[in-house]
């Protein structure tokens, strides 16, 4: 990088562990020269992620963040773009917040219910919208949304999973749709199967070992499939792609 | 009907003018012998709708309901199980809130965005969980959801309508799912072009003349629609089918 | 049926016993009043099928078909459009040939491979494309192709029946985008699930009797679906659905 | 590469100029060190790209080859395998086979229907086939089939191309399911646009000019993205993805 030029940056919303899905994206922008601005709820989890990834030698900042409050959205994008630190405005936007479980639907709780659509859709919409009043004066970037399975088929015991995921891709069709031919790049990467991280290591720690190592999604491999779409060039662009691990029934 | 038999009855959620999809459906199970209880936002068009098929010979009977209240769904639920106009329990649901316009994500208030997640699809939820709760001991009957193009695609300045309708798929095939087997018919009509309704007509009546009478999608054609897949036989069951009127792009 | 009204008529393409989807669709449509031309391969069948439907009242005629052949579906659609017995020309065609047996994709001959394409698809083609050059004229009528979930989903050691009927799909999709314009209804069924026919009953008598009656598709509410596809005024026309038992798992 | 390593080596089957998608993946792999085998149709095309390739450094070898042919795609993979070049044996196939065009359906001959077909899919199936049991031994190895949007959708007066292609599609899924557990990769890329390739640009020149460099799909890009499929590791593979300009309405 010459003096002259700024390093690029970008933001992972939705970050939590360095063995997540958010925390693999942040490590690898970071590791390819990215200063990543990592958002997450809970704070200690971001600040021991940026902490780890500074170790590594990453330029790496937490900000906490609510998703599902606006303002806590803008407030994220405002910091970003500030460029106290000396690095060019996010070219890219990476929203990965979510959670799931099976739950029937008699037990659903209303409010559960909206919750599930809160994190996993309405902050990916606030997200988004911010994302693209502060990409399209530049003319480009992306915007990087993670789905899974769920979005594409509601699953038994999944209608709050599936109404969130399903939801979010549409939304990022639509901005694809309404943003590409201005230059902006967004894409929707469905996730398939059991990711190795930590989530899945603490709460399933049987399913784990039977499925072995790569018999989950790696999160680098989630990470380098995130590095290689914002990478793409504009005349070749993927809107939506899977990941699975080899072995998943699908 | 024999005196020992009770008269059928359904509810028709989302139901306004009887030139609306609602309405029809209301007038078509009616005109079927059915004991009708059409749910509504605003109190003077269902009470319209329901004097109007009164007037015809049906039985149907309003009930002002905000679909997205909890409180609303319950009490239209315990209303109609009650009986005491000497109807059988209702056997069908239908739900049909929802309201459609192109926004430019940019100009798209969260406040907006929400509002038509929570009447397009919290409230199916809402219905959908409470229909499913008072069917279940029949172990039969039947629950409609009325989808458009936009749930399965996203297209642009359409985001926030493509959520709420995908997001309301998605439900209803969880719902399919999981209830299938128990005897519950969970069924999604994809309407895909414009409704010769009063909505189109008082909204966009140029758009209408142009179209022409049957280059749109007849509120009949809907309701008979609904009526055949009520009356399908449990071993042969539709899930998922679209309508749109024979000159309709798609 | 007024004197000077002729009886309307159709073609029904692979029938073959009366317990069967195409037996069953021309038994509906005979018992409707229709004039039914039931084209199958197998003499014997459609003889047997044609006399059944005959001794119930109904006005049924094979023709023996190879669908795979140009001449035959040429030569049915003459004989049929002849009107010598008094008939209207037909107003709706029913395409329902195929087969269906998994194969390991190494164990699937290249021949095999190629028949299941040219009777579940190419026939198809012929058909479709003869129907329309003479439903054309007449500026209304329906097209209807059988078709099942292999025709969204290729599943292992199932590669030649998906191939088959995506392509089926395809064809009825591009032939509803190009003729419903011009008044032909195109429409395509899918099937999910065993049917309660013949074939499985003596093939799979056991899985025949574990799935009980309604847990096998009945042919009855199949050919009901048919029927009710075919009079669905062209204000709310249908060009897809499903169809499968309450206990089947999707 | 050391001495004792043999050089990598995969097959692209559909090559023609080193201006299209067939082309341009040569390039990229010779350039990253693999032999390639460019099949083709037309001896002096393959030929002439071979020559190309070489001169830039790379190790390609054209085969002539029908891909409609068993025999000839049996000789290809026994060639390929030979290893008289010192090369280890294929670990990659791309099949890219197939033209594309519009025509209204009732001026579709039918053995221009089947041509589609046979040059589009029957000939994916042959050489997958033919890779899996060539693969399946090593345990690993890619096949990538080259698909469109006409693999997703019928449009008017593509029947032809989208049977083809959505059977190719089908195959893909089929064998990804059959033989990702064993191993082996099988991916299908949905082509969405106009292919910035020698194609285009003669048979239609002011198109070319209209869309502009990037708003054709680069097939560098189209290129990059294989090779990106290739090298994903086996607990994070992608089946399916989509590549289009980023002004391409879709």
């Amino acid at each position: 990088m010459s003096q002259t030029e700024k390093r690029p940056s970008c933001i992972v919303i939705g970050a939590g562990s360095a063995r997540g899905i958010g925390g693999a994206c942040a490590r690898r922008f970071a590791a390819g020269g990215f200063h990543v601005f990592v958002a997450g709820h809970t704070e200690h989890k971001i600040s021991e992620l940026a902490q780890t990834l500074r170790s590594e030698g990453g330029h790496v900042e937490p900000v906490v963040t609510d998703v599902t409050r606006k303002a806590d959205i803008a407030r994220l994008f405002d910091y970003a773009m500030s460029g106290s630190q000396g690095h060019a405005p996010p070219e890219l936007v990476i929203y990965n917040a979510g959670n799931n479980k099976p739950i029937p639907l008699l037990d659903l709780d209303a409010d559960a219910f909206e919750h599930y659509w809160r994190v996993g859709c309405y902050g990916g919409f606030l997200a988004g919208q911010e994302a693209v009043r502060r990409l399209l004066p530049l003319g480009r970037g992306s915007i990087i949304f993670t789905g899974a399975s769920g979005s594409l088929r509601g699953r038994e015991q999944f209608a709050h999973f599936a109404v969130a995921k399903a939801g979010l891709r549409m939304l990022a069709q639509s901005m694809a749709r309404e943003f590409g031919p201005q230059g902006l790049h967004v894409a929707h990467v469905l996730i398939d199967g059991g990711v190795d991280g930590d989530r899945l290591r603490s709460v399933l720690p049987d399913l784990a070992d039977r499925l072995g190592e790569d018999g989950m999604l790696s999160v680098e491999g989630i990470a380098d499939a995130y590095w290689y779409l914002h990478h793409q060039p504009r005349s070749t662009w993927t809107q939506e792609l899977d990941l699975r691990p080899y072995r998943e029934s699908f």
